[in-house]
């Protein structure tokens, strides 16, 4: 007997240090940061880049009052805030880090006892079928979340395929178990946001239907399949739309009980059960673009049983090989969970926006067959030009090829005739500025990850860059800038099309177009246009040529920027930052002004009416919460300083990437900010997508083995590496040492060894 | 010179003579007959079932004011009333003769002048866009239709292919020309009616679109594709639907003037010409279930190129093939003109719905592909059973069938499993009583023109007749009759379900299954459970078994029938005729009932508030304009007085079919009306379809042939013919006397003569 029991424990033992050894990478993330404050983030199970996010909804407060903004809302981007009391349910599409928001389709709640099918409120959730919860009873893992719903005392897990949610809900023992299906639930809801919805019963647990809404997304529907492990006993739809004028439809049936065919604009269905104690039912719910035939097939083709256990495995092995791209070792368990947890934010967005036969719905409204790519919907493209999709290009290029011709594909399907600015669903929302997609079109095609037609590229890029009637694009062609009196954001315009104009020139000239070259050269100057020498500083100025006379300098608002003042926008010239340091004046002249920057103090009042940036996401007046400032760190480089720079990132990471619900500084932004931190923690930055170089900055990682799709890899060894060790004091590539802190991506795809020495003093 | 003269008047009356031995039968249709009061059709443009009904709406008044039914709306079903003074503009979906409606999808008007967007008033046209016009200014013939927009000086003229709408407006000199496209106008509208509504400008003559509606369809969406014969200079949208939140999308472009991506609640676009004196613009609007693509790919197909005369032309052939089906020779021009607009609006509708590749909307929501068969819509089957189908069994065989497959594509398609009541557009509208389709299924089964799976067709009708939720069915199945506290139309249901259920024994005998051949036959004589021997009419019995002790055998409503007095319904047994003869108290008391039908007075209280009932209407008490006892006048045939019959079908026509616009005694039904004038005038009549039958009558042609689709011909011949020779003395099938002045389809498929000896006196 003592023998057995030795035998076991020494088992037990060498599968805890077995399982130590092979801690798999899935373990260190955590769903929950930044699902406080101002992240953005949902805690929900998903996979890499799915077409489900299924994730619990803290509440659903509507987007206006009154035809009234309601400035709460923002909180609810991606549904769920950490420290509120109660879940609302399970809806199925989430944004990751939006500061603005759309989806929280198909919410789905288990209730039990009295039938409820209002939601309640937060403070007494028992007059709706919401329910209290505990974070000591919820867990938040890759692929799988679960809580406890202590109103129902049901247990509920969620978990997903690419299109597929599926759920498993325990129950207590009783005769009234329900399940609620809101169609009227939604992020960023409204009243009439819902155009149009359908469900349709086809038996005791099979349940199809569509939700169309007119929100972020102009026109925007998702069809969906539902079905039960347990047959419902009984089911039924509290709510019809109240605005059908013909009503023959109801005298001939009873809509309201068992009723298998309905539509109105705003839908409720109940599903009702009798349970045993501990008695679990599972639910698949499957979506589609295009339509409710596709849902049922996409559910049969990804989710063929009941095995939800096997679900979640699925789920965290394919997370696993997401993350594995990137093996890193670090300083501390922090720093690891900070990694992949950033890793596991850069690999939500863009989503697949495709069925399993390939189907999808297009910009144009239509169906269409994805010839020989996966389409992804939900570009956020004013963040992650800047470094996401460039780090996709390093770990991901087939992904990024993919989502190069989804927005070719968009573009093909645009009346208007341009790339996407900000896309999601086949819709275009237009939020923020710029012509971004160009930056992803042209560093793919530039770096060779997207091999398709170059010239059509290029065609698609030039014709939404002349797309006269946006955003003062017509007046930034005629008189090299966008006027003050044209457009509110007239300087950030101005500056991000001289640096799209500039990616723009960079394709032309690798085509051998030199008209359009020269062309787009001379537009991506049109910064100089701007800049105000009296001041130093970027500067709006009217159509007649004339500054804008009075003008904060600190100011975000009005000022002639979106989203940062001139403090940080005057920096942006991505690819002209040796010019720009120059008409600044020269290298002390930007050295002092990023010294400033970095140090100085911003009164409250310049950001406490921003709803997006708060004392956490700046430093100095340095706001890394928003993105227009994500190269800053790296310019001390041009001023002779890498040193300030290795400080800096060292400062920002230190400062904005923390383990915790309220870890992030400001808005994921659809991992752009996780982008930033998984760059700067490898020791390096793209400055400007489009050129091939990456900046060094100050490697975070003891080190790093990026395993890039080509088989190749890239190691990267940080000797001496501390917390105090934040200085680089060498850097080497296969043992060639780097002396003017420049990388490319030519080098890097090839694989080999980047080696940095680091120290404790600066090396100026 | 004399000689040249001579040569040309020699030439002009030899075609003359010409002409008019060669007059098409296209001549003898007048399109207007029935615009005005209550016959409900359209005078525009249409090929035979085609997809397309271009014509002028003269108002387009709310189906509901504050809520509450708007009675004027009933004039308007098919958009237009003769004696309006103005016109709104062209549409491109009517109904033709319904007593209730839908549609009026994407009206277009020309304007000249400056530019409005409303509508403004049947008094003050010019307040908007719509003019006031001139009969004497209008033509109206197949395929074609033309009128001068008095207000705007523009002279319209419409044509269409199956799926294509082409419009011809010739405009005056004028920098200030406009075309209006309304898609918030519709037939049966209301505010909030259009669901959503998407319009995409392609280039300067190239639009696409969709228009979502939730109205008698509750879920339907046409979608568009027009095509410009001249650039417009310039375009816009006046309206925009108020109900969006995000505003985000206006701030980027101005969306009034030249925006080509346009979606909201309410669109509405203008274009804008110069044009010359006398200039002709064209333009084609194409329509498809499916997407804007098809739509286009429809345009393409069908009007390829800008001939319109053209384009009228292959329609005026089409209509001539669709004649020609029934030659006939009668005794003047009113009755040639009678009745081949007789057989043009019987072959209005159902209107095929599928786009050229195959392509249709299912009622599921879905895209299916048609397999192997013509999808159709629009089946207002309470009415078409009776003689429209049995018409299309006759002489358009192929087609009826292919409507059979639609049916049976619609029930595939049904999450309530059933077949369609009243269908149209992807929706089931539920309008009217009984499962009718079943008899359209079974007669053309047993009549051997459709050679589908009968047995998954006798599965469909079972399945239907099953359906224990619909309008009192479970009970209709317990207890033997619809009970009183269930249905407000009780008895009706239950004469209709008795009927349909005969059908249904008919096709499961033919099939051999005996089961289900006993159980339905019971179920057929449920109609002997509501007569009520003690007052000899049918009644109201409530679910304890007692006859309504207050009922009024006049009075049409609230006494448990849909449209029609007991007086009428007591009747509708044509399944089993001679037992309810018989049941009714024999022959004598059969007669003399039906003789007081039709000579009694029913005073004007009966039916002054029934909007589908006038004088016009009526015969004494028969009530021939709702088609329940449209097979009464045959019934004298059983109570061995065929001269009454006679006598009777020859008043009916001379009563309710007339060469005006007035000259419909009530709504023509989808044909319904029109294909009892046909048999009618053949003289003989489908009194029970299901049943291969037909009874004998008085024929109103002088001679006929019956051009048979396998190739055959039937002559019909009636010496002797004229009005006063109502009476047939003798009746020969091949030569051979009819002595029960009954024939079978059985007979006539095979072609032969029959031949009529007419007579003024009665045979008696």
């Amino acid at each position: 007997m003592l023998k057995l029991i030795l035998i076991i424990s020494l088992l037990i033992s060498v599968s805890d240090s077995t399982f130590a050894q092979q801690r798999k990478l899935v373990d260190y993330v955590n769903p929950l940061i930044g699902t406080a404050k101002m992240g953005h983030t949902f805690p929900g199970a998903t996979v890499p880049f799915g077409a489900v996010q299924l994730s619990p909804d803290t509440d659903t407060i509507p987007y206006a009052v009154d035809g009234k903004y309601n400035g709460d809302v923002y909180k609810y981007c991606a549904g769920y805030q950490y420290n509120d009391p109660t879940i609302v349910g399970f809806s199925h599409t989430h944004f990751s880090g939006t500061g603005h928001s759309d989806l929280g389709d198909i919410l789905v709640m288990p209730t039990q006892g009295k039938l409820q099918l209002n939601t309640g409120t937060a403070e007494r959730p028992e007059e709706g079928y919401r329910s209290r919860y505990r974070h000591e009873m919820e867990v938040a893992k890759p692929n799988f979340y679960q809580v406890l719903l202590d109103d129902h005392n049901i247990k509920a897990e969620l978990t997903t395929s690419t299109r597929v949610g599926l759920h498993r809900y325990t129950f207590p023992k009783s005769t009234e178990s329900h399940i609620v299906i809101d169609l009227t639930s939604g992020i960023y809801n409204y009243d009439g946001k819902n155009v149009w919805t359908v469900l349709k019963v086809h038996n005791d647990s099979l349940i199809t239907g569509y939700r169309q809404t007119n929100g972020w997304a102009r026109t925007r529907t998702v069809y969906f399949a539902i079905r039960t492990s347990k047959p419902f006993k009984n089911y039924g739809s509290g709510q019809f739309d109240g605005n059908q004028v013909y009503r023959g439809f109801w005298r001939k049936f009873d809509q309201r009980n068992n009723f298998p065919d309905l539509a109105g604009h705003n839908l409720k269905l109940h599903l009702d059960f009798d349970t045993e104690e501990q008695e679990s039912i599972l639910m698949k719910v499957s979506l589609s673009p295009v339509s409710m035939t596709n849902a049922v097939a996409n559910m049969e083709a990804e989710i063929p049983n009941w095995n939800f256990d096997q679900v979640v495995a699925e789920g965290q092995s394919a997370w696993e090989n997401e993350l594995k791209k990137i093996e890193v070792d670090m300083l501390s368990e922090e720093d690891m969970v900070n990694f992949y947890t950033s890793m596991y934010h850069a690999s939500l967005m863009p989503t697949i926006y495709m069925d399993v036969n390939g189907e999808y719905k297009g910009l144009d409204q239509e169906v269409h067959q994805a010839d020989g790519f996966i389409n992804y919907t939900s570009f956020s493209l004013w963040d992650t030009f800047r470094a996401f999709h460039p780090l996709l290009n390093l770990i991901n290029p087939s992904r990024n090829a993919d989502m190069v011709s989804s927005m070719l594909a968009h573009y093909d399907q645009s009346v208007l005739k341009m790339l996407p600015i900000w896309s999601h669903y086949a819709n275009d929302n237009w939020c923020m500025s710029g012509y971004h997609s160009v930056s992803v079109v042209v560093d793919a095609i530039l770096k060779g990850v997207y091999k398709g037609d170059a010239n059509a590229a290029l065609q698609a890029c030039v014709q939404t860059a002349n797309t006269r009637r946006y955003e003062g694009i017509g007046a930034y062609i005629d008189l090299g800038y966008v006027p003050d009196d044209v457009s509110g954001t007239s300087v950030s315009n101005t500056l991000e099309y001289a640096y799209d104009d500039w990616c723009i020139a960079q394709l032309a000239k690798k085509l051998g177009n030199e008209t359009l070259y020269q062309d787009f050269s001379k537009r991506a100057e049109s910064w100089k246009n701007l800049y105000d020498s009296s001041i130093g500083f970027m500067r709006p100025k009217n159509s007649k040529g004339e500054f804008r006379p009075k003008f904060d300098v600190l100011e975000t608002h009005n000022q002639g920027f979106i989203e940062g003042n001139t403090w940080n926008y005057s920096l942006y010239v991505p690819h002209q930052p040796v010019e720009m340091m120059n008409t600044m004046g020269g290298a002390r002249k930007l050295e002092s002004y990023l010294d400033s920057l970095f140090t100085m103090h911003l009164p409250d009042k310049y950001f406490e009416h921003t709803e997006d940036i708060t004392r956490e996401g700046i430093i100095g007046n340095y706001v890394h919460g928003n993105e227009p400032s994500h190269h800053v760190a790296y310019l001390y480089n041009i001023t002779n300083s890498p040193w300030k720079t290795q400080e800096k990132v060292r400062t920002i990471i230190n400062n904005q990437y923390h383990n915790g619900e309220a870890g992030l500084g400001g808005n994921d932004d659809c991992g752009q900010m996780s982008a930033w931190y998984i760059f700067s923690s490898l020791g390096f930055y793209p400055v400007a997508p489009g050129d091939d170089t990456y900046w060094i900055g100050s490697p975070l990682v003891k080190s790093a083995t990026i395993n890039l799709e080509n088989g190749k890899q890239i190691q990267v060894n940080a000797r001496n590496q501390s917390v105090a060790n934040k200085y680089v004091r060498k850097v080497s590539w296969n043992g060639k040492e780097i002396k003017d802190f420049k990388l490319s991506y030519a080098l890097l795809q090839n694989g080999g060894s980047l080696e940095f020495e680091m120290s404790s003093k600066p090396k100026r």
